[in-house]
């Protein structure tokens, strides 16, 4: 079956987009809408039709399938649009900016019988399906604490994506990944407790960082950071277990598993600073650790869309469910209520 | 003026007291006292006078200071006793269990008149003063995060340090200085909130590691956390600034200062990943990075034990002030409360 599908906004992500629908078969792009005139001249300049409207976008009978890829707070009219329109969504992250929103839009869902549903493409990302690996071969004995770290130098971007009503800030750009990844590492487990901060450094409108720590029902603990101002970024993941770490320091998968190996051996030499000694602190001989490569996954970005297709054609479940999508939005409301009010707060 | 000074417990600590204090003027070691055969031995056979009892050593008219470095619980009963026969004490850390014994041993200093202090060795550590450099050349722009970490990955030791009655646990053992540091970050500036958790990975009876996210009245936060389970050690210091990150490494004091340059151009090269694309989060490009030494310090630990000897002779202001113990007690039982109820607790 062949499916047609229509792009709301054309910035940076339909851009992506684009590129990768042209590599999948049975699908294809029918044009594009975008109320910036120069994102439109774009758009017909990589020989896309481009629409005369949104109305004309969702009129054309010849598409099945609406992208939705402008700023944040346009998610849920526009999606709620094309479905009442008879078009099935998918819509960038987040979703849109608060649990209400989104029960709007799944309500929209329901009343329309169109299929809804949220590109979190970094469900496909390595560095997360390798520590799923990690998590999976148990290597590192008991896990106690896992962080989840990214750290740009660059500020906020300059764009809507610093402005309240647009849907700006962090928590919702890069949190809602974050977010979404941390709530899979234990599936069935809920998540009691949450304490968060953010940050404001390089504007006041919106957070450009965030720091939650995330109390797991299995007392396992997620530190989840997002920073805009580190220019020395610490390591992506760091995996905590009782016989091991396993850390992956980049976007590139460097890192490694580092284990104990024979004995905790008594004779310990002490590090010694200015001030003191330290035996607890002391390394480990090289002949009491070992360190191994990491688990590395491999993963196609594109078996979104074609979940998407599978979905639409009665084959397949889907792989972003709609009660995910809505446990990550309160839990980003979780953590602004948290920062908010410099307390913990209860989640699930 | 000379002392004389006679150590109550003969570990691995007392061993570095007599290291030291055998290169500086005016002061010498009298003799020991331990309760283990095994350690009585050990100091004769180093040369040591060892007395009978602890009775004969707070006896010996000979001595103006007892130094205690025995386990945690032994501090109180032996530095009030040492007091009350008219010695001067210094307590290695953590001063007691509770701010309650640190109070009666407050009270025993006013009634006997008797000076009290307590070597908090580690305010000579260099890679802490260096931090407190990189704060006071103000290069980071304004600061808004530090991260002082110690990693290890040991578990707990095998001795009292795993025992709760003999004042076991990270929390006492590593956090009081680390705690003790943070505390002197921001001199005069109230710490507002602490949320703490505790680790028990090696050992159930105590604390084997601790994260403390601590809110100052300034808004800058300070993480502070131990990790005895930790195969892949994080920086010992992170200092997050507007304009610039400060990291120290290790032990070593390996590490930089990385900051902004240039501008914060517009026409990045996005980061790509399996699963998508950021510009958020690319890099900087080298000529907008810079990369400086570290102010590293300079420091020699025995100025402590000069303090006390000027402070005895009425030369000098301690150092180690009683006040800033007493904090720093506190702040280890707000931890130990957070900790225990999972709440945010409010301290100053």
């Amino acid at each position: 079956m062949e499916h047609k599908i229509a792009f709301v906004g054309f910035g940076g992500m339909a851009g992506w987009h684009n590129r990768q629908i042209k590599t999948i078969d049975n699908i294809e792009v029918a044009g594009i809408w975008d109320i910036k005139e120069e994102r439109r001249k774009a758009a017909a300049d990589q020989g896309l039709r481009v629409y005369g409207s949104m109305d004309e976008l969702l009129a054309d009978p010849s598409t099945d399938l609406v992208l939705i890829a402008a700023p944040n707070d346009v998610h849920k009219p526009a999606a709620i649009a094309a479905m009442e329109a008879g078009k099935n969504v998918i819509s960038e992250k987040p979703v849109t900016l608060s649990s209400s929103d989104l029960q709007e839009m799944i309500d929209a869902s329901a009343r329309t019988g169109r299929f809804l549903t949220v590109h979190q493409n970094r469900r496909w990302d390595e560095d997360f399906l390798t520590i799923k690996n990690v998590l999976a071969e148990g290597h590192l004995g008991e896990v106690f604490r896992i962080e989840s770290r990214v750290h740009g130098s660059r500020g906020i971007p300059g764009d809507w994506r610093q402005e309240k009503e647009h849907g700006g800030g962090m928590i919702l750009d890069w949190g809602v990944h974050l977010l979404d990844q941390a709530l899979l590492l234990f599936p069935g487990v809920p998540l009691k407790t949450v304490y968060a901060s953010i940050t404001n450094v390089t504007n006041q409108l919106v957070d450009d960082g965030f720091t939650a720590e995330l109390l797991f029902g299995n007392g396992i603990r997620v530190l989840v950071e997002v920073g805009t101002s580190h220019f020395a970024p610490l390591p992506r993941w760091v995996v905590l277990g009782a016989d091991g770490t396993a850390v992956i320091e980049d976007w590139k998968l460097n890192g490694r598993i580092v284990k104990a190996a024979g004995v905790n051996e008594k004779d310990v030499v002490p590090v010694i600073t200015a001030a003191g000694l330290t035996k607890t602190m002391a390394p480990r001989r090289p002949e009491n650790i070992a360190t191994e490569k990491l688990p590395i996954a491999a993963s196609d970005v594109r078996d979104f869309y074609r979940n998407v297709m599978a979905v639409l054609e009665g084959r397949e479940e889907r792989l972003i469910k709609l009660p995910e999508v809505m446990r990550v939005m309160k839990l980003m409301e979780a953590i602004m209520k948290s920062a908010e009010t410099n307390t913990v707060v209860a989640f699930e």
